[in-house]
């Protein structure tokens, strides 16, 4: 089960995220206890909670299995379900970006596949390099900036070697975790192309569920959305700001 | 470094709580952040938290954690820091069952080492057993009745097994839990006699850090709160209480 974390107080400015930590904004908190309140009614529990390291994933986690009664579930966070890193984009406000750049490279590093943004500088104030959260990793591992592919790349050790475990114990597993990293996850899981995932987006705070088959892959391609109806709404919405 | 979650609703309403899983009240919620601020004006920064398995102690370290941009910190949670269970008196409001069995009955069951509460039917509604929270644990595990003798004896493989090897590895370990769990690692850690540990009151919501030497006992016996003075105070505000 798949749950992207809501708006964050960054996402509000308008400002390029990824590995910097915002926290979520007041509508993103709303969304995530909205998400809690899915699982009841679904009537689906997680035995086991995955996160990234960022505190918006972590919140929304914590928000949506306080509302469903579940803070007690074991959890365990990596780094490797962190947003894409976007590199010197960090901390940049997407607009001027957009003016400064122009339409075509924004659009190659907002959706490209393997075009990574240019690599954010160790001593920039929105570089992750040092932070103490990352103090378990050798600073080589902290990333500079990364594109998609990348994401694939670091996202799926974590996948093969901690979740599929929980899942081959016959757990069911929530991953609370962001855009590109669940994007990421989903590719693998539905085989989508790497000239066709540009095309996806995933809804903030509406829990995604696959049910998998005895080898991990979805019995049903796309999984299903516990509201589905607000799913496709958010997802035509984004369809939509694109044109 | 030791935390003791603040007031629940059931505090609150002056009920005998043990394992039942009421929620922090607005005024736990607040200790729970000061405990936080606490944590970082004295410059204490936890590497890995323990939590017991009971809301109102993981909302405690959510709340703290979060006040101190610490939400990523790996936790890992266990019924051996619960609470004591209450057996019998559990669900019953204090005031009333001190009127029906007495002062000395009452204090027995509230402050002796060794003598625990009549046990609690499987089906009375305040019963643990049976609950997904503790689906895990073999059904005789799950307490129906505790002396703070058994909370020891239970939380004790935890201390040994779980936090010292954490603390063999260099990290400093933050401990959100209970009353009497808490008191029962105190009890342990300081030497405490069985008859001198009634006399032990732990404030909630203030930061107990203990400095530990190699053989994993404490540098000074009773640890050092982070608010000393507030600590004291409700100190003495409990021993008055029992005059």
């Amino acid at each position: 089960m798949l749950l992207r974390h809501g708006e964050s107080e960054w996402n509000a400015k308008g400002l390029f995220t990824g590995w910097v930590d915002a926290g979520l904004s007041a509508k993103g908190e709303e969304e995530a206890r909205r998400g809690g309140k899915l699982l009841i009614e679904a009537g689906v529990r997680p035995d086991v909670v995955h996160t990234s390291l960022l505190t918006r994933a972590i919140q929304t986690a914590n928000l949506a299995l306080g509302v469903a009664d579940l803070l007690w579930l074991p959890v365990t966070r990596s780094w490797r379900l962190n947003e894409r890193h976007y590199g010197a984009l960090q901390g940049k406000d997407k607009a001027q970006t957009r003016a400064e750049f122009g339409d075509e490279q924004f659009m190659l590093w907002r959706r490209s596949y393997d075009v990574p943004p240019p690599p954010i500088a160790d001593d920039d104030e929105f570089s992750q390099v040092g932070e103490a959260r990352y103090g378990h990793m050798p600073s080589e591992l902290v990333p500079r900036t990364e594109c998609l592919k990348d994401v694939v790349q670091r996202m799926l050790p974590y996948w093969y070697d901690r979740i599929v475990p929980d899942l081959a114990a016959g757990r069911t597993v929530l991953v609370a975790a962001h855009g590109n990293s669940l994007r990421a996850l989903v590719k693998h899981l539905d085989g989508i192309g790497d000239d066709e995932i540009a095309g996806l987006n995933i809804p903030t705070g509406i829990p995604l569920v696959y049910e998998l088959d005895d080898d991990f892959h979805p019995v049903a391609a796309g999984g299903r959305y516990l509201d589905p109806d607000a799913a496709a709404a958010a997802i035509e919405a984004v369809a939509n700001q694109g044109r």
